[in-house]
């Protein structure tokens, strides 16, 4: 059974500390990879503040986790020593509902053996799981990616929560040619939305809450910049747009924006604010608007995702720390400090 | 120059009373036609009663009109003298914009040329327009849909607003054989999305405040029947629907309703509560969900409404009044005493 390094919290104050943890040795159809980098999350300190419920302590975040496969099952056809490999939010679900068949694992509907998460979730083995805070973690093939030779590991991390989180409503809402997609917020989510909807082929505008980060936008790929504080030039994209992707966490004025809508123009929400929204139906009657959710991605199209960025070299912007840093990350995270991502140095343990 | 006689009220009081109106002659594109039945819709309360903002009085309600041509100008090349024709909740509109070439004409974006509101609207004359409340009407005939054979007049009136209400969403999100559709409300609108469902070939079941109207919904094509005060019976869909229409034009439960869809499954709203609704965008997260507005169709969709309703054999079930009936029918509607939709016979102003 690997032991492995890793970092943990035993409550709410995050303060995180170095432990050893126990992985389970490969069943015959499981992979174990040595993990180089894991990405850190704004939903990881969501969970480990226990702001989205009571969690179970001790616990490893970490859902954005890269590394190389070092021991695989019997039965493993799908991977090998050596390869280059990625897990994202979930390790497990029941794979025979219509959700999993569809490729849509996070929305397993089984009560039997619904989707398991990366971290705070039971396992099949019955256990706690843990996440990416650590060296090593044991998963079965099918919820593991692939990740092409063209995209670094600590580049690659972040694309298992952040990447995928944009990618799938932008493919869904057919982000592309011709069309003029705004992405609301300039965070770890948002900077990753700008590149892949511009690399779509859409034409991108930013709506974030000051103009600070208008050059970064523009590199990205954006070709015009909002701002929240400045409502009278946002005024001026009513009625232009056929997509928004709002990243926020805080809550945001639905109807305001649903107003910068064409007809028929989509609003999706990646960002779950905590409270309840108000939203004026009339805001989706006018013009038969949508408002839709997204909720990361299957595995078939985080694969897709991780293929897509290497084909078009989109990467995130990410911050190297130490396990040591991860405590004071999690302050910088909340204040918007990081550009655009913090990601873990497991070697650093 | 048309007069016609006309059900008029003054103020938001609505105590209708009998005048005479003039219509314009046709220009050389526009039709004129005698209106033999007109709808009353919600929509004519709220507007009369000043519920939706100060209308334009004397006021002439009414967008649910049905007749036949008996003028028709000089350069019209799609009607001819004795045509059956129908006109729903706008007579005009740019005809040029991105949302008139699409045939989505109530989305006119033009600001010189506007969509123009069968009642309450100021039209291509410069005079408030004046709804179906009347015994004749002057319209640009590419506004105009041409009434099947098959459908008597007194049922093709309540189609022109409340059949292509529920017609267009229905149609846009995929209701069809292998989906499961529910209708929330069991009213005007209701029972027409009802009938329009099955014959779709979805499975379709209400969702109503009561049990009252029960045996009508089965008849209508509902295979089942569910309450809102019945909350424990209700939970027995939660996660079976494929496609949620709500017509009710009261606050509703949006989380609560979301929870009855699968993932993907979409929530549409058409009955436009007059205040803001509160939604936990989680709701919308968990399981990719939608949340959409329909509001009426175009003329094409129309049309194509009419000719679906006659294949199949659609009908509203209404009941006839006369002019003198009016006052009354209203605060009946909003009673939810009539069944299910009262019809104004034109012959008896």
């Amino acid at each position: 059974m690997p032991q492995v390094l890793a970092y943990v919290t035993d409550d709410e104050q995050c303060q995180f500390h170095r432990t050893t943890i126990d992985r389970r040795d490969p069943g015959p159809t499981e992979v174990y990879f040595e993990i180089k980098y894991a990405g850190i999350c704004h939903s990881d300190i969501h969970t480990a503040r226990a702001e989205w419920g009571q969690p179970l302590y001790p616990l490893v975040p970490g859902h954005e986790i890269a590394g190389i496969v070092t021991q695989v099952g019997d039965q493993v056809t799908r991977f090998a020593v050596g390869d280059r490999v990625g897990v994202g939010c979930f390790v497990d679900s029941c794979g025979e509902c219509e959700q999993c068949r569809a490729g849509t694992e996070q929305f397993c509907t089984s009560r039997e053996a619904p989707t398991v998460w990366t971290y705070n979730s039971i396992g099949r083995d019955g256990l706690p799981t843990a996440g990416g805070y650590s060296q090593g973690i044991t998963v079965e093939q099918d919820y593991v990616c692939r990740i092409p030779d063209a995209i670094p590991f600590e580049a690659a991390a972040p694309l298992l929560c952040a990447g995928i989180t944009l990618y799938s409503p932008l493919n869904r809402w057919d982000a592309g040619p011709g069309k003029r997609v705004a992405i609301v917020g300039m965070g770890g989510l948002g900077h990753m939305g700008v590149q892949i909807a511009a690399k779509m082929g859409a034409e991108v505008v930013v709506i974030s809450q000051t103009m600070s980060k208008r050059e970064d936008g523009l590199k990205f790929g954006a070709s015009d910049y909002f701002a929240m504080d400045d409502p009278d030039r946002l005024k001026q994209l009513r009625g232009s747009l056929d997509l928004i992707v709002s990243t926020v966490s805080a809550n945001i004025n639905l109807d305001g924006l649903l107003r910068l809508l064409k007809p028929h123009g989509v609003l999706v929400d990646v960002g779950l604010p905590q409270h309840a929204s108000t939203l004026r139906l009339g805001s989706l009657t006018s013009g038969n608007k949508v408002l839709a959710g997204s909720n990361i991605g299957g595995i078939p199209e985080t694969q897709e995702m991780l293929d897509f960025c290497a084909e078009h070299q989109i990467a995130p912007q990410t911050e190297m720390i130490t396990g040591e840093d991860i405590t004071a990350a999690y302050d910088k995270v909340v204040n918007s400090q990081v550009r655009y991502r913090y990601v873990i140095d497991t070697s650093t343990f």
